[in-house]
């Protein structure tokens, strides 16, 4: 068993609010993160996944393969857009990171084969903070 | 003369969008950074300032104090911002990262102390993207 | 469950030196990191917690809140200080970053709330080194 | 139980070639990373070892000897090498990232000191592409 | 004038060797780096311009336009290729970082809008070693 | 002309202190950086030479070379020690970054050969604080 982990990066926009309470209660429990015009982050998103070599080509996975995978269903779904607004899968949830890294899973994991199993999604939102989720 | 240059960081939303522009045209010259939703990005910036050492601290200005000016005049202005919204010394600006860098200049260059210089501004909007203004 | 991970910094001088043994054997075990008169280096200290989603805030906790925790409880008993002589919680331990990684665990998780649990303490002594701590 | 983690670098050129297939079905698999002439890398490995901490010294492992073991074992047979050329361990092996962390594991661990395991051997193959095994 | 500078990579095979030598001089000079069967390194490429701001855009140049004029000239050129063997426009140098550099700038130079000069050719070997050519 | 940089690490203790003052003014002026029992850094540091490309090597300098001679001229003297008591080229300077980029240049500078000059030693204190000088 082996890990094989691809990087890729997206910029988007967002704020943390939540609709069920005031603009006070927001304020106090987010700060700044409540804006409502919105802040954003340039996101990087590492995803690992595991499984056996394949003794023909010495791969887990294409690493290539996997860049498209995770453009076609994540990156191009989130990048430059508003994650409050523009984004179907997010709709009606607070767009936290850890709301974020699990809603990732659920977009990558249908579309991996069956060989290989999704092991994590490691999002950073700023350099300082990130979040795993191992399903 | 020495040169002596301080990281800070900020997060903000903006997009690229020219109202004397249609639509059409706007998406065609920006792409999907005219996303009228908004995107956002992790700034770092890098000031550097220039000057003498003096000979009783070592120092050419102490960094901590660089710090403070740098987000009293500047990052607090800025971080979890819409530049395009939220910034009056942006308003009626093109939001791109070479007018942000040199607009921070016009910010922070009259708080410094007559024995430092200003000597450059460098902004990343991404890891790969960044500004340099010198004056 | 998800896992949530901040960074932060401090500054410290230390020496690795038992002082059971004579000075040469220190020498003979520590090398240059015996030196009588201290090194320092700048460490990079990543603290994961992990627990379930909040559903009204889309958080496992708020990093804010989890880096006042780590400079109050941590950081701030160990950023520009000799760790060797200045900080009481490592008083008659050997000064090397393991034992700095499982102190720092002490340190920190009393203070974390119920439904968080501290799952990793990751110590970077220089950017080849570091200490992984699970508890 | 600490882990204790060390980085090191190789530079190295390979290429991606399977002598049982055709040039076409090695081009169709592998793309440019089958060119005929070779390619290259700076691998960053990251050697990590697990076990208790020596209350004499503090360490789980002295990391000055952790590097010297893995430089005599591991980098010296591969930095500044075609990996499918000049590397005996290699021999007969697909030259992928993911066979040769296996291979830097087998070549490590029976040098290790029994008081110490070997964890993980981790391999950036480019800062967006690494593998980890586990044993 | 402002300058705006964009990252872009390619990894390649190459070694340091000079036909007019015989092979004992070009491994007393060269060391590892004339290792006949090649070695190969990640190159980070820094390419720098500049220029006056366009008001209706607030661009220098258009950073995505930047990135396809270094790709189409200079990346997919170098990208996966061996230096010294299949890359016409460095036939019968010595395959220096230093001349890399070089012929980087007289690659890209001529392609560039009348607007913009090229201001530097930044080119990282490894993370401890990088060129920079002003023209 | 060509510029080439090299990177190297040394870690080390140090305090800022003006012995002409009270311990209440460099606690004043210096704050936690006055801290008598010191605290300590990794120190990052770039030296850039610049000069003519020579046509048999390809090279301005030899990096192997330039790294040796930075090893035995600067970092060996700093590596691991106290910059206020176990340096004798900084003895009676205030220990600033300032002042150490000054006399790093003074250190080097001698030992350069004839067809290579010294352009610039960048000294990173912190990942958010560097000084460059130029001479």
């Amino acid at each position: 068993m082996v890990y094989l982990t691809r990087l890729e990066h997206f910029n988007a926009a967002h704020k943390l609010y939540n609709p069920a309470w005031s603009r006070e209660k927001n304020d106090e429990v987010f700060g700044v993160c409540a804006n409502e015009n919105w802040h954003g982050h340039n996101f990087d998103l590492y995803i690992t996944i595991k499984g056996e070599i394949d003794p023909d080509t010495g791969f887990l996975f294409d690493a290539k393969k996997l860049s498209r995978l995770i453009k076609e269903h994540v990156v191009n779904k989130l990048d430059h857009k508003n994650l409050n607004v523009d984004v179907p899968f997010l709709t009606g949830k607070m767009c936290s990171t850890e709301n974020l890294a699990v809603a990732i899973w659920q977009q990558l994991q249908p579309h991996l084969p069956a060989n290989v199993q999704l092991h994590c999604v490691k999002l950073y939102e700023t350099q300082r903070i990130y979040v795993e989720y191992f399903g």
